[in-house]
């Protein structure tokens, strides 16, 4: 089979053999693979870990293929559109990833498809265990939606870290602020739209898709400077997905009180930022303020996604796919930082 | 009556008509009185808020006191030992207030006794509604350590954020470390104790009360860096008591995974940090950490710190009053910034 492969920084598309499916896993023929920050960080600053043996790693961890032989029953079948769980507890789990929050885990032995000691999904063959194969409904094949499951699914555990959280007292929110546009923006603004929440969306750009799908949501879209816009809003719930610094710190500063800030964006860092942390603090205490990060998903945050996806507009939905490099070409056009909003490889 | 009064930033004991309890009121004689960094802050900076059409607050916030004339049946009898809440919700209330939680007000148009609006506690006598006057057991007057119980109140809120937004998924913590060994630091090592947690204190000062009082708790006390003592420990939870804002950043990359980071210090900033902002939130998203500012405190806090002042050693709530000066002198000798632990004005 042929397989998108990272050996340090360095990209290639390459023969390797075909998987063979242990005991009870499926096998799966690609449909199509995300790629995500995570994937341009991994080739751009060579953080990828191969399995152990190995100096390559098969990439890929949003996934979406169709089932080629199945495991038996009870098991999706052959035909069954399925979207492969990125992350595995350690076979001596932690107290979360033992009771199945593996997003969760404390003693950082996971490891995940396509990122961390095991094989992506970015390969024409791929094979997964039943238990982390997620079924999808037919309908999110056409034109390739179900492969948005994975970045739902991280954005659905947000809301939940939000929500949780924001449960520890009263808590109505009204407005919510996204900062950035990106794929992960745009899913986040979809399930704050779906909660019926006021909705906003805050990005550099004037033009283009971003902008066109807030507005296409019934979000509001921003390109003002984050200050003004927050200092606007005063947003219940800001949900960072762009990674920088000073974005993190501006919303400390201009939430409503109990404000909840989540951080969903990883920057590489690297960039000092001066400012006076006391002042920071002195916000966050006397509003009751929160920050959280949240990373990954689990189990029940997939199936959160799939029912945010059934309800999502498939046409919005297919729109946010704005980039589709076949296979052959992924190693030179699909890591580009500037896509327009979500690229994605097709098999 | 006598009373301890701050116009802008100038303390002065003076005279001032006896209060007169409204409808269903309770007067109460002053028996101790608290004095807390917020205290420092209105006097030193000017902070405070007379009532309206005043020029000046009566300060004190953290009471202490005995009923001399009862509501009536139901509420507090004569010779109750009582503390006065601090803060009210407004007569149009948030949605927080109208339930209860006026400690998360969101309009901020609450007001606070001795501090915001309202007369303080810091007089011979003082006037308090029975529904936010608490009443202590009768142990809790020998040596004043019911005067302890505003303080404790907010550690108990601080406890039950970290606990509430620590169960959003699997929380069993094992080690806990609070950054400064002043009155709020050594309740949070108490609490901490009383969970049957692995604590740890830091603070700067070598030897005095301080180092003493936490290791009579069974507790750890260290004076080295943060950033060595975090490492080594990588506390589960860290309750900042300082509002240093060096410490609140050092605290986030050293916790271990699914840190929460409680902030209950306010500094009164003016001081710039500079560090790399995308680092710590690289930090809190991988390892899904959570920082929360928590200030004051509600009435089911103050029943939890009832709990836990009649829980701990009396002796040792006792020798956390390191400074007791008579009313008279309160305005020369009560708001040094070095106070040892805890500074308290007796009447």
């Amino acid at each position: 089979m042929r397989a998108l492969t990272v050996t340090g920084r360095s990209l290639q598309v390459r023969d390797v053999p075909d998987p063979q499916p242990g005991p009870g896993e499926l096998l799966v023929e690609a449909v199509a693979l995300g790629i995500c920050g995570t994937d341009r960080e991994i080739v751009g600053a060579g953080r990828g870990t191969p399995p152990p043996g190995r100096d390559f790693l098969v990439l890929g961890h949003e996934s979406l293929g169709r089932v080629v032989a199945s495991a038996g029953a009870g098991t999706p079948a052959v035909g069954d559109l399925v979207v492969g769980v990125v992350r595995r507890p350690d076979p001596e789990p932690c107290g979360a990833c033992a009771r199945g929050q593996f997003d969760m885990c404390r003693n950082g032995r996971y490891t995940e498809r396509g990122i961390k000691g095991l094989d992506g999904y970015g390969s024409t063959l791929w094979t997964v265990e039943p238990e982390y194969a997620v079924v999808l409904p037919a309908e999110l094949g056409d034109g390739e939606v179900g492969v948005l499951l994975e970045p739902a699914s991280v954005v659905a555990k947000a809301w939940e870290q939000i929500e949780r959280i924001g449960g520890r007292a009263w808590f109505e929110p009204e407005t919510v602020l996204v900062t950035g546009a990106g794929p992960i923006g745009q899913l986040a603004a979809l399930l704050g739209v779906q909660r019926g929440l006021d909705v906003h969306v805050l990005d550099r750009v004037e033009d283009g898709p971003k902008p066109r799908l807030v507005r296409q949501l019934g979000a509001e879209y921003h390109h003002g400077t984050a200050d003004e816009v927050l200092s606007r809003l005063r947003p219940d719930v800001v949900i960072e997905a762009t990674g920088v610094g000073d974005l993190v710190f501006a919303a400390i500063a201009g939430t409503a009180a109990y404000g909840i800030i989540c951080l969903t964006g990883v920057s590489t860092g690297g960039r000092a930022l001066s400012f006076d942390a006391g002042s920071v603090g002195r916000d966050m205490v006397l509003e009751n303020d929160a920050v959280v990060g949240s990373v990954n998903a689990n189990l029940s945050h997939y199936a959160l996604a799939v029912d945010a996806l059934q309800r999502a507009d498939h046409a919005w939905l297919e729109s946010l796919i704005t980039d589709r490099i076949p296979l052959q070409d992924a190693p030179t056009n699909a890591f580009a930082t500037n896509s327009a909003v979500k690229t994605i490889v097709t098999f």
